[in-house]
Formats: C-alpha cells, structure tokens, sequence
C-alpha cells in the first residue's frame, strides 16, 4: 500500500513551525527484574503482529544483534512487522530477505541498504515501499511520532543489572551511540542486548535505566573486528588524492575558511585525504576549527589532539580509533541523532555547520545528489546523513567524472536524494563547477591557480564523451522504495527492477 | 480553588502502572537567533496571562535570576501565573511575597518554601494552595504532564550562542544540573539566562541547543558566595556528634553494610558527621559502597576519591567542593530528577538504594514525618527527596528527641510528608526505635552494644515529659498547602494558620 498522504518535497528551507514532540508508553518498573539471559520469553512478552521494532547499526558490519533477534521472531511466527532500524548493514541481509519472504517483515524504514537486499527489495519482494530517510529525518520522524516504535533491541558493549549503557567500553566497543539514543528514548519498550554485565552503577551512562525495560545476556552482541573499519588507510589513488587536493583548495579559498569554521567529513578514501591536506592549510595559516561534526575518524580526532579542532561533535565512529578515543577526549562530545540534524527543532548541529564535504553515485545537472541507487537502478547506498549535512553553508561534492563506465555527473538522476538546493560545489578530477545559485562563492574561486570552474553541464559533457550516452533503464510501475526529504516530504520514489 | 480531584495517599507501592509520557511543543529554529540582552522582550513576547513558568533552585541562597525575571513580569502586568520552580529560596522571598499579593502569581507548585514567604502563605495570601511535590514527584508531575511548564527561566553559569550549557564552569558555577534537566526538557519554552557566554560548542552540554529558543545575557546570574554552603564543616554539637556515631552504628550492624551497599545523606551537621563515621567502618571492615546518591556533599568527594564509593550519582551539589569535583571526578555522574526519583519510571536511583540517612522536623509515633512545617503550623521547610529517599531499604531518621522547647517526637505529626511505611529506623541521642513493621532490623540490631532500642511510644513520652504536653494548634477552614505523595496522591493538606 503506497504512502499517497505525503507530501512532495518543496524546499530545504525549514522555517520556524511548531511541531508537537511525542513521547514514549512507559511500564513502571522498580528496576530489580530486568536482566535475563531468556530472549526468546521477552520477545514472545512483547513483540505482536503488526509492531515496530528497532535496531541500531552501529556494531555496522559486525551485528550479531538483529539475527539474533529476527531469527527468533521469525520462529514464534510473529508477522506483518515494521523494521525501523537507523541502517541496515550487510550483516543483517540474509535474515531480513528472509524475514521478507515470509511474510514477518512487510514494512521497512531505513537510512539505506546494500548488497542481496537491496537487489531482492529493488525486485520488489516487500509487501509495501520502503520508506527512506536521512538519520535526521529518522531523528524528526520519531521524535514527532511519523515512526512509533513498540520494541526497540539495542545491542550495547556493556550495561549494568539496571540498564545504564554506553558504547565507549567492552570488547566490542563502537564509540558514540547517537542513533541509539533515539530509540531509548522514544521506544515504548527497550531491550538491551548485552554480552558484558557490569557492575551497577554503570557510567557513563548515555542509555540510562529511566529508559530500559530488560537487559538480556547473550553470547555476543558482535564481531569486533568487524564493527569500526579497522585502521583507516590513506587513498594512495591519484585521482581521489587530486579531488581532495581540490576539496581542499575550495575550502582554504572560500570565505569559510577561517578562525572558528568547523566542518564534517566522510569517511571515504578521498574524505579523509582532504582532512590530511585541510590540516596542513590549517596549520599554515594557523587557523583551528570549532568543532568537527559527523561520522568521526581517525584523522579528526589527530586533528582535535594537536589542537586543531576544539570539539568533535560525535553522532557515530567510523573506525576503532575514533571510538576509543571517545573515552579519553572529554572534547570529544557524544550527540544524538536529533542534536546532529534533526530539522524540527530548536538547532542542530548541522545548521551551524560551515563546510561539508560529501560523496555521490552520482550528481545532475541541476545539483541534485543521488547516493541510494546505481546506474541499475538497484538500491545500493544509503541516504545517511547527506541530506542532513547538505544544509552547510557550504556543501561539496567529491566524486571522479567517471567510475569505470559509469558517470558519475549526469543529466538527471536515478534518484534524487539530496536536493541541488544545498549542494555549493562539485568537485571532480576534471574540473569543479559551482551551483549557479552561489555567485559570491564563483567570485572567490574563479581566479585561484590550480582550481579549473566550469559549469556542471559541461562536466556532464565530459563524462558523455567518455562513456557514451546513457540507457535510460526501465522499470516497473511498482514503487518499491520513497525517499522523505529530512522534512518528511517525498523527495522521489524508487521504482522496482526490470529483471 | 481547591484540586478535589486529587486521589488520597494509599500505599508507598508503586508497582507497575503503565503511563503515558508527555512531551513540549516545539518552535523551530535554525538557531541562529537566540541570543539576547533583551530579557524584557523575551517576557513580554513569551509569557502571557495564566501561564505556567519554571525556575530551579540550584543557585540556592545566591540565585539572582527569579528576582530579575519576575519583576519583569510585574512590570508587564502579567496575571495570574503558576510558579513551579523546583523550589524557593529564600533569595526569592520578597519578590514571590509582592507577585503573590498583587496577582501575578495565583498558584504555586514547590518542594518548599521558608521564611517570611513560608509564614505569609502559611497566613493565606495565596489564591489557591501550593502544591508541594518531592523532587522525584515533580519529575513524575512535568513527565506526565500535571505540571505543563509554558516558559522554563533557567540561569547557567556558561552556555554559548545556540544554548549548550552545563553547571560545572563559571564564577556561579553549581555542579549538576539535575532538577533543571527535567524544565530544559518538558517545557514548551526554555529561556536560558547567563552571564558567561562561550565559545560554540559549548561541551558538555547537560542542557544542549535542541531544548533552548533563547540566550539571554544578563549582568549577573547569582551570587559565588551564596550558591554552596561554602566549606564544609563538620558539627561540633556534642548531641549531634552522639547521634550520627549512633546513626553509623545502626548502619554498620545492619545486613546492608556490606561490599557494595550504597548511601544517601542530606547536608545537615549530623549527616555529614555520619559520613566521617561511616568511613571509619568502611575502611576497618574493608567494604566499599556501590554508590553514594543525592545532593552530594565533599565528605561524599572525599570517600570517593579515596575509593571508598565507586561512584557518586549527582542530581545537585550542596557545597562549592562537590560542584568544583563534578569537572574533575569521571565517577561524579549528573543524574536528572527523573533519573534520580521519578516513581513512574523504568527504575530510578533511589530504588536501588540501601540506607538514607534523612532529618525531621517532627516523627510521629507512627513513624510518619513531618519536614514541611513548624510546630506553629508555619510552613518552614521542604519535601526535597525526602519522600524519594524514604524507599531505600534502610530509611533512618535522625532527630534529636527535643529541639529547645520543642519535641520532634510527637503522637501525631502536623503535616505528614513522608509516610512511616517508609521509614524503617528513628535515632535519637536518647534511644533507638525500629519501625515494628521490620522485626528482622530489631534482630539485627538488639543486642548491639550503645544501641539503646526502645519504642517510638516511649521515644514520645520522654520527649512529653520534657517539654511538656502540646497544646493543639488551632487552624482556619482554608487550605493553603497540598502535601503529594511522590506518586501524585494526597498524603495531607496544610490549613490556614489563626492569628
């Protein structure tokens, strides 16, 4: 059943409504009964036909939680499920294409997904669309009620008899826990999954026991060696190295470059190249930044040791290191997902961001990004936060002009996820165009060595030149997925796969 | 107006009601535009006739910011207000008096109130009857939505421009946060006032933007010198002294004095005395306490940082040196009033808490005390976390038998606060009375040499034989106070006091 209530997407200006926040069901609880090791009594408790149900992905490609759990469910014969987890990760594909098929899982709300699951779902194997939103957008659709969680199961590295968790200590520690905060919050029952039972009191304590129902010991909640990505690595490709020399020369030359900017990377190979060239401008020019947002990594945290950034804002680690260093940077802040970009509050961290540096699949003409589907039309990314750190005063995109023999800038795109509204400058290999809605900031590149503007459809040119002109791919009329601007209205739908 | 509909206390068994959360309207910002010097403007364009506003107390005898803030108010001519601040000091006596008696405020909801304020509404001034909550009670009150809080003023000693601000940095620096969180939270409108703007982002940020429309830049948010209760010093009242070793002594023979038990003490000459005491044992019998919990104090800073409690559990500091540790001390976790009492939650601290150590005005031979007024039927005092900590699985009180003149063992208390139910033991330098309701403490602690058990009937009679018998006091029909529960029922009324 298609969502036809929602409105199309108009604009990224936000404005000042006023929303009424929601608020979970509580069942009061003295707190003595809550740690079990039977999780198949808890869910039988408390999981019904019909419900919302969450997870995190913050454990990423080392999850042992969401099988665990689905697995489970899937056994009692519970059905017609909502998933509502903050991503789904690789981990997670076999058991929930499994989950789908048999008819327990029949909605989805996600940031994104990859691999098997993305092409079973592009097939159209799910009973209604998926409903895709930026972890902003998640962060405002539950804090306004668009998404009611019943159950939330929340795998954390420790918890205390109580409930009192946090993700910076124990084996499979991931740092910062701000898309599960959502969840502990707003979830009328919340089930801590744990492999490490501390004693009580546990602090830090950014899940506390106001907010949980049950803790329940497992064996593991996750592969280690699989949660961060390890240690981060350099790009040593010359064509990512020369965009982020480039990302680099358009930040260091535009006016955001200076005393108190701050900024957020990715996590690509070209985004933590440009953080090592950024550093050095920064260092020359003896500029520190107010705070680094985001996805934190190693890079970033280098940056906030040698004094360089004062604060990192911190809504989820993207390596060890940066999860580690959690604990021991008290300037090392961690947020939740509505603090990081909730759009229906009173200021997120993004609105006060000055410059973002982001990835695209691919990015047309009109500067709309699409970073969900591939040139397959299949859906293989996630919306993350693009849309959310998109709203920077001044947002970059990093991408090759080609990837093999796919363009990366195109006439118009597979999906549009992020509007060109918010997006400044695209930076390829081959040259770095400006959206024409910012003339102030053409004025300041236009004349600087080394930085070569054209205009993004010349670029689109380019990339024709190179690969040919495009197929137009075809699809069938079912909607398999609907992509919400952070806003809640509908910035595109996605179409299933012709096979 | 009398609030008829109030249910009448029943039991302190909260068991497992499920109920619903509330939650604020939010107005949204980009937060770009919040700070201000125009406190005035802010008033005038957020307060209106008949509304609900909040402050909290944690500037204590220092606070400027009620002052400053109502008499804004009275100038505007804004009527019939609901004050619920989490209480009143008497720095606001005066300026509450004049708001009361010219009809700015009508209604008041309070932990307390003392002094000429005390005496005035004890005298009927108000319109209607203050409310008196516990802090744990108006945490469950604003949560469940019976305190719906229009506008919060709350006064920080730092915040920076979009609204991040904690307790623990500035001139007016108070420690934790704890009863404010519950007003940044839950109300509509969240005014924050400061005379120490920082850098953006300000971190840690107990209160952060996503809950705050403005910054307002005022001279001065208190008085340093005001705010604790300056150094600590241990009584020196040989009749003090007594009772807390003989305080001690009942803890220490007690089934709960053991590896990881935890405590509460308030701030009183002989609860800190209690603490030296109970470090003695503590190190003699090599056990450490779990966690200390309340308003802390730095005997409590004192035993944990010689690791004799692993952590202190902080929802306010009662003097400068526990709010300057807050900062240093990793293990000092600021707790929220939800957090630390909310009866209607997943588990708050005080439901895992061993022994409280509380005070009395007066005990009834039923065990049910009396902290809200005087043996004139003045209202001088306040609910606290009285009734909050009275659930520990050790309640004591401790009261000398006579104060001067009067008896704090009395045959009926003049306005009962804290249920006896909840109170386990009554120390007094002339004899020990155990709650007959706990036959296995009276095991425990019978044979125990210095402890001088007795029954609180006879406990009483010595009390009467000393000062004689009282005269009942007389009262007016009018009801000036409702005394609630923790759970929101109505455990005693306050009458008018005759002239």
């Amino acid at each position: 059943m298609e969502k036809l209530n929602l409105k199309p997407f108009e604009t990224t200006v936000i404005g000042h409504p006023i929303v009424q926040r929601t608020a979970p069901k509580v069942r009061v609880s003295n707190g003595d009964d809550k740690v079990t090791n039977d999780l198949k009594k808890i869910v039988q408790d408390n999981v019904k036909d019909g419900m919302t149900i969450s997870f995190h992905h913050h454990f990423r490609n080392g999850d042992f939680v969401f099988n665990q759990v689905m697995k489970i469910i899937m056994d009692l014969g519970i059905k017609n499920l909502t998933l509502a987890p903050s991503s789904l990760t690789g981990a997670m594909n076999d058991v929930a294409i499994e989950a789908i098929k048999n008819g327990t899982v029949t909605n989805i709300t996600t940031s994104g997904m990859r691999g098997s699951l993305g092409e079973e779902v592009s097939h159209g194997i799910l009973k209604d669309s998926v409903i895709f939103r930026s972890h902003g957008g998640r962060a405002r659709a539950i804090e306004e009620g668009d998404i009611k969680i019943d159950v939330a199961f929340l795998g954390v590295p420790n918890a205390d008899r109580c409930g009192n968790a946090n993700g910076m200590y124990g084996e499979e520690a991931f740092g910062s826990l701000g898309y599960a905060l959502m969840d502990a919050n707003y979830a009328d029952k919340v089930v801590l999954l744990t492999d490490n039972l501390v004693d009580y009191p546990n602090t830090p304590a950014p899940i506390n026991q106001t907010m949980v129902d049950y803790v329940v010991e497992v064996d593991k909640v996750g592969d280690p060696d699989k949660i961060g990505s390890g240690a981060t690595r350099f790009t040593t490709d010359p064509k990512n190295l020369k965009i982020a020399n480039l990302v680099s020369d358009v930040i260091t030359n535009s006016s955001y470059f200076k005393e108190g900017f701050s900024f957020q990377t990715g996590s690509g190979g070209a985004a933590l190249a440009v953080t090592r060239y950024l550093r050095k401008a920064m260092i020359e020019q003896n500029i520190h930044a107010s705070f680094g947002l985001g996805g934190i990594t190693k890079p970033m945290v280098d940056l906030l040791e040698e004094g360089l950034i004062n604060k990192l804002m911190d809504v989820q680690d993207f390596d060890k290191a940066a999860a580690q260093s959690m604990k021991d940077n008290k300037n090392q802040q961690e947020i939740s997902a509505s603090w990081y970009a909730d759009p229906d509050n009173k200021g997120a961290m993004v609105d006060q961001l000055d410059v973002a540096i982001l990835s695209a699949l691919e990015i047309d003409t009109d500067f709309n990004v699409n970073v969900l589907t591939g040139a397959d039309g299949m859906i293989r990314g996630a919306v993350g936060g693009h849309q959310d750190a998109g709203t920077a005063k001044l947002t970059i995109i990093c991408a090759p002009l080609v990837r093999g023999r796919i363009p990366s800038v195109v006439k118009s795109v597979g999906t549009a996820v992020t509007p060109g509204d918010s997006i400044d400058v695209l930076v390829t290999e081959r040259g770095i165009a400006v959206n024409p809605n910012r003339p102030e900031l053409i004025d300041q590149l236009k004349n600087v060595p080394g930085i070569d503007l054209c205009t993004i459809d010349e670029l689109a040119e380019k990339a024709e030149k190179i690969v040919g002109k495009e197929e137009p791919l075809k699809f069938d009329d079912n909607t398999v997925g609907i992509v919400e601007y952070r806003d809640g209205t509908v910035i595109d739908t996605i179409k299933q796969v012709k096979d």
